[in-house]
């Protein structure tokens, strides 16, 4: 599952988002300069990645997905980036619910599973039940 | 999944937080005036509102959440914060996975039921197949 279409550079974070040139996705995206260091700039490339950061922006705001970013260790940045876009593009799509309709979707689908199980168990232990 | 203890009152918006008498827990939390009117005070009220507002704020910040919600009928405005606090609560707890957690977990359960129904379906199918 991976939302961002940004660089997939582990946890490094002294570089740039166009290879030491441009201005990562992020800093475009803000109109910003693209300092060395850049917390964005290893996860947002200047190309989708100013597309999903516009969402990350507008759902949780460029100050608060960089301070969480802050508080996370290095190498597990991607992973919070990658879960951030997960959300704000869901967000984006359902602004009532978000990636929350994702998870009654699936508890929903567990339930039907669920029932379909104990159907089948209760037909195999009526017939296979004492064979043991 | 109620996870926002404040006031269940639908879609109006145009009361107060602690039944027109105090600021609701958004107000509180902000140390701000409550309006009439105030977009927050129908769900967030002065006890665990507060409570749960400061992770909405900490997660999408205030004005985020509050255009988030502008946007939204009012009807369905119970609904968001519903999401909006699960999403917070859980990325407080999760600040890698946040809510992303859940699904992750619940794609798993949905892959083991699916091999678990698979394999009684083949038993099923292998001792009943032939009976219709």
């Amino acid at each position: 599952m991976n939302y961002c279409g940004g660089k997939i550079g582990g946890g490094g974070s002294d570089q740039r988002g166009n290879g030491g040139g441009g201005p990562c996705g992020a800093c475009k995206f803000l109109r910003r300069k693209c300092i060395k260091g850049c917390i964005f700039a290893p996860y947002f490339d200047s190309d989708q990645g100013t597309v999903h950061f516009a969402a990350v922006h507008k759902v949780f705001g460029a100050s608060n997905a960089s301070k969480l970013l802050m508080r996370i260790p290095a190498h597990k940045r991607l992973d919070a980036v990658v879960t951030l876009c997960y959300e704000a593009l869901a967000r984006a799509r359902d602004p009532v619910y978000g990636c929350v309709a994702h998870i009654f979707a699936l508890q929903q689908q567990g339930v039907l599973q669920f029932n379909y199980l104990s159907f089948t168990n209760q037909v195999l232990m009526r017939n296979f039940g004492n064979n043991g």
